[in-house]
């Protein structure tokens, strides 16, 4: 085993006694480093916000989010945008959104967790996405990943609540669009991979043998995923400042709970294939990886989501 | 998902207040059938007493243990005892345990946990094996499987103790026989498959596919397994009653502790590759399985386990 300090995925000021254990003993080490993105002690809230349509939302002026990406996948092209004060994103949305979703086929999806229902974690302190972008910088080498039950460990609320109030979702038209409102709460995560610097064996392995295997995964869960507790997932890629698809992409789904994606990525064939493909890759390499992966992961109570479809195909998100 | 009623895998007998909860929400239903043996609420410790040396122990008599069975690997021929009268094995042990050490090359290794810390799992009702045999009988479907961590939630002990008490092994001469006392708790598996029953396309993908996988697994503990806290491993083929070899197997390890067995299981590529051909068996068969798969699992405490070696090869069980 490789002996590395490790720190805690929970920051200090959101440590409380724990009611629920971590998953690992004292003693456990992770065999390689990861990190958290940390953000200052003052935010304790993150908004995210998804807007679908191949128009682009206006996102500047005071109130506009502090960063902001674009993707595209199955036909769609959603720009993702964050901010770190909820009242900046409560007075832009007043002053957009109904204007979003004036346009037929326009949608917007929106999580909006307090902090301590909300993880990440990168395989490199460098270059963040997703809402690690607004954040001071990345921790030290953190303990609580390796394993099978990190991501909840990494959640500063699970030291002490199960985060499984799972519920139907209702929906109802309110003038021209589907509103869908979740009536318990929802998990989110967005998990990405960027292999912009991969050369080589490791480069024919992510294309050839990990992403093929990946993108099954992937439409496994879009067209078959609500049987495991899936509610909507798209595979997108990220596109560059001109337009054009990256070397980046991501997934991004939302669950009944953060119990049920567990329950996904440990025991699910479609995952477990990525998950061993990946593993296949790092080993051949001696880990000496170039492929950068990062994920988000959220548990938004019913107040701090928000579901609105003009016009979109069934099925679009959330929709029936 | 199949809606199955479920019960607890922890015994009425032996529940509590959870002081560590599961590791699965309350609404958590495995997606197939498993089962746990149930003994008589008297029976308070097992005693499993694995016997190394080609020669036949002496297990007749009253005091003899309730069931044996005789397996072969890597040049060694081990005779495993069961017992759940403690006392009977004391008398037992007082009276054989010395002769069978007697003999150069002969060993002895023991387990005798409280009932506590002792689970099992089995995919079919029938067909005991192990200390299963001594079981009044089968339970019900039981709702702690089907996820990473459903081993140590079906041990009754963790309900309020996090089984993690690692120590060094100390060993030292006593007589001709080399004693090893751990200075801490223990855990051993006993995992096994029986594939008498298989035919056609799962008998070929279980020899072809799944047996090499798993062969391959159990090498690695035996030569590398130090280095994730497996301290020792065989992989012994079951002989029948004529002592000729059955289709029946098992691995059988002892360990640091619960938890690196854990993260072995849940993470090393070795274990993932036998899981993922066992799962891609499974989704072959569309479920249809005559592969019949068990294990049993104990922690012990120093007091709880024995370990004697007479004049054998260094690194022989928890041999230096």
């Amino acid at each position: 085993m490789v002996d590395i300090a490790v720190e805690s995925a929970v920051p200090a000021h959101l440590r409380t006694v724990r009611g629920r254990p971590l998953r690992v003993p004292e003693d456990y080490v992770p065999q390689f480093p990861s990190f958290v993105a940390r953000h200052p002690e003052s935010v304790s809230q993150l908004v995210m916000a998804y807007l679908g349509g191949a128009a682009t939302p206006d996102l500047d002026g005071a109130d506009g989010p502090r960063h902001h990406d674009r993707a595209v996948g199955h036909g769609e092209t959603v720009t993702t945008a964050y901010w770190d004060d909820p009242t900046a994103f409560e007075r832009w949305a007043a002053a957009h959104r109904a204007a979003w979703l004036a346009t037929p086929g326009h949608w917007l999806e929106v999580a909006a967790p307090g902090v301590e229902r909300y993880e990440t974690i990168f395989g490199r302190r460098s270059r963040p996405e997703g809402a690690a972008v607004l954040a001071e910088g990345f921790s030290g080498a953190i303990r609580e990943h390796g394993y099978w039950g990190g991501m909840r460990d990494r959640m500063a609320a699970a030291q002490t609540d199960p985060l499984h109030r799972p519920g139907d979702l209702a929906a109802e038209q309110e003038g021209d669009v589907v509103r869908v409102r979740p009536q318990g709460s929802l998990c989110l995560i967005r998990s990405g991979q960027d292999w912009t610097d991969t050369t080589g064996d490791e480069r024919r392995m992510y294309l050839e043998e990990i992403e093929p295997r990946l993108r099954e995964g992937m439409e496994f869960l879009r067209t078959e995923g609500r049987a495991v507790g899936c509610l909507a997932n798209r595979y997108l890629t990220v596109l560059d400042a001109d337009g054009a698809p990256s070397e980046r992409s991501y997934g991004w789904s939302w669950w009944r709970s953060l119990a049920d994606l567990e329950r996904w990525a440990e025991s699910h064939p479609t995952h477990l294939e990525i998950f061993g493909a990946f593993g296949r890759m790092a080993a051949a390499q001696r880990g000496r990886i170039d492929l950068r992966l990062y994920h988000e992961v959220v548990v938004v109570e019913p107040h701090e989501a928000w579901f609105g479809y003009r016009d979109c195909a069934p099925g679009t998100g959330l929709l029936p």
